[in-house]
């Protein structure tokens, strides 16, 4: 079967992942940059063409005397990805066209301590009024990434962990969402898928960067020359368990002073909680299945210069630029991206003070000031990430014209 | 010029690598292994047998009905390689062979409070001494691989670290050492030298694994699916840096509780001086030049029983451990091997410990069982694997018979 997009191994594939990018490439452009042959390059359009995922848009600046250009671009109605990004406190839902392009998006409550199928049957419901509302056919869906977080078995599509709730210890995830909603689907860890998104939404100025995404807990990822450090098995970069330096708090894990809990968004509504005048002054309620909401209510208390909130909030960002510290020695970086829900609205305050700690802690500090970015899809980015990892990595099918395939079955 | 060994780029590059790790291989097994074209191997294999790097060595056992198999080994004796390993308290250098067969070694006093000046001036009368007494021409000396702690510039062959000493600093280090050597000189940092040099040792059940060395200091390496974890620019995984929970000890970096200030072989002697009727009872001096023969004295007095050093080292040992669980959960590992000579006699308490704060706290543990291996070369890992490095990545001229230029030169 003629395939594209399976990894970079296909040229189609290869060629599709440049347009995507890029935007508009030239057929001579499209040689340069993947280094084959012009004769390969003008079958391979042509077979893209014919398919329906890539079209001609005009001509473009004509470069010395050769010929004018036409531009290449794909499609955006081609094929759509789905993106779901699952937390215990949160879920957000994206839908992204064949280029890459954000065109609808929900978000909802989190699994909170509903089990596997309860979950499964939230988000098979949202994704599919989601897709109605915006008028996309199931079948012109190539796929789903769903990202939460670590430890995954993503070839079996199964969870590694029995958190919040053991029900969710090997439950046939993937394989469950797709076929209740009949449409594949991937795992991805979600800061694996944050910081995918990252670099395509083009914020990050290196293509080497470390991550720190925090949701209900706190994860990690690193891009190495634009790919994904992965480890064993991709369960890589848990820095929500780094053991920082005189902390002593006990983690879920079995250790103890873990970076998630010292200055995780629990461990922040914990110091809240702690005292009961000021839980009641911020409106803090403390149910585990609302976090990040409690943290929310911090974070803008902090905006408003409230000092117990900002107390509170500077303690966990300096525990987080402690972590990143570990995070950039242990990988060789100089860039670290801030990513996930938590940093909605504290997000600042964090990138600050992980500079901080970055500029008199990383031992690279003296060869490269380090750079701290807040996420520009700072809520979204792992559901975007997930998206596009479908959009990358799963094949097409270069031989059917899409266009019919959406007229026989819409 | 045709050149073999530059990496894997080369077809010549990758056969010598494949006979060097497989030690004899047939022109079949070649086309198999490399995925290359029957013709293409024939081709190259004549052009190494008669550049005098390649020699046939009779019939291997026949398979199915085809033609009986002349086997390809490498001729040791076609080139040499050097490594040194220079760290403060220690040097070692090793000669390998052009098949990896370690031929003559060497160990000296570390650099020491002395200058770069001084030190090279050291190695150059030692390797001299060293090729001279194995009657190893220089010419037949493919490169030298000098190996340090980090952090290094690779490229520009320069320590960017001022430690022990701030003369070496941007010292021009591996420029120096050639000119004066008359062997070109490649840098590479100690930890991911001596994971090389296990690598190739064959002790590793995986070629997915993490190192830690120590020795005056602590450092890391990272193999995953057989290749270096480099990062932005090969100065990676120092874990001697990473700040350990309850930790609060002052480090050179700047930050506290980092594992080199808690748990280092200084940090160990340094405990042991605290007592000063027990320094006296192990003949612990205190000299930060000498400090790995304290810990040796120290590791002597563990085997015998000694209570009060076996708690010093346990103490040690046990935040190895959890530096490694920091390790193993970034880097998604289940294999650890020690290396380094403060692991010469006490190595085996380390491992004990360091196994049992895996399978305590390692994220991955519920998957797979960690794995925490002793390195085969535990002195000598990082200088063989220096030496490795230059017969792996120095490009060797084809074209010119080497026996030739041996005759006339030696």
């Amino acid at each position: 079967m003629a395939t594209a997009g399976s990894g970079r191994a296909t040229t189609a594939g290869r060629m599709l992942d440049l347009l995507r990018t890029q935007g508009t490439l030239s057929r001579v452009e499209l040689a340069e940059r993947t280094g084959l042959t012009p004769a390969t390059i003008t079958n391979t359009v042509r077979r893209l063409i014919d398919a329906g995922l890539v079209h001609e848009i005009g001509r473009g600046h004509q470069r010395g005397r050769g010929q004018p250009r036409r531009l290449l671009e794909l499609d955006p109605r081609a094929w759509h990805a789905v993106g779901i990004q699952v937390d215990r406190t949160t879920t957000t839902i994206v839908v992204l066209d064949f280029a890459g392009t954000r065109i609808a998006d929900a978000s909802l409550r989190g699994s909170g301590g509903s089990g596997p199928e309860a979950t499964v049957a939230a988000l098979v419901e949202n994704v599919t009024a989601l897709l109605q509302r915006n008028g996309i056919a199931h079948d012109r869906v190539l796929g789903t990434g769903l990202v939460t977080h670590g430890p995954q078995d993503r070839e079996r599509g199964v969870l590694l962990t029995a958190q919040p709730d053991p029900a969710w210890l090997e439950f046939p995830l993937t394989r469950t969402l797709a076929d209740r909603l009949g449409i594949p689907v991937l795992l991805e860890n979600d800061a694996t898928a944050a910081a995918f998104g990252e670099q395509w939404a083009g914020s990050v100025p290196t293509d080497t960067f470390g991550l720190v995404y925090m949701a209900s807990g706190i994860g990690g990822g690193v891009v190495v020359d634009g790919e994904s450090y992965r480890g064993r098995a991709s369960n890589a970069v848990e820095i929500g368990h780094i053991a920082l330096g005189g902390g002593l708090a006990p983690c879920l894990c079995g250790n103890r002073g873990c970076a998630q809990a010292e200055a995780g968004p629990r461990a922040v509504i914990e110091g809240a909680l702690a005292d009961p005048a000021l839980a009641v002054r911020l409106g803090i309620r403390g149910d585990p299945d609302d976090t990040l909401a409690d943290f929310e209510r911090l974070a803008r208390a902090w905006r408003t210069g409230d000092r117990d909130a900002t107390q509170l909030l500077e303690r966990s960002a300096q525990w987080i630029g402690r972590a990143a510290v570990t995070l950039v020695n242990l990988f060789d970086l100089d860039t670290v991206v801030l990513a996930g829900p938590a940093f909605a609205t504290a997000g600042p305050l964090y990138r600050r003070h992980v500079a901080a700690e970055l500029e008199q802690r990383a031992l690279s500090r003296a060869l490269s000031r380090p750079g701290v970015h807040l996420a520009t899809n700072v809520e979204t980015a792992a559901a975007i990430g997930g998206a596009l990892h479908v959009l990358r990595t799963m094949p097409v099918d270069v031989r059917r014209p899409p266009r019919a395939a959406e007229i026989g079955s819409g």
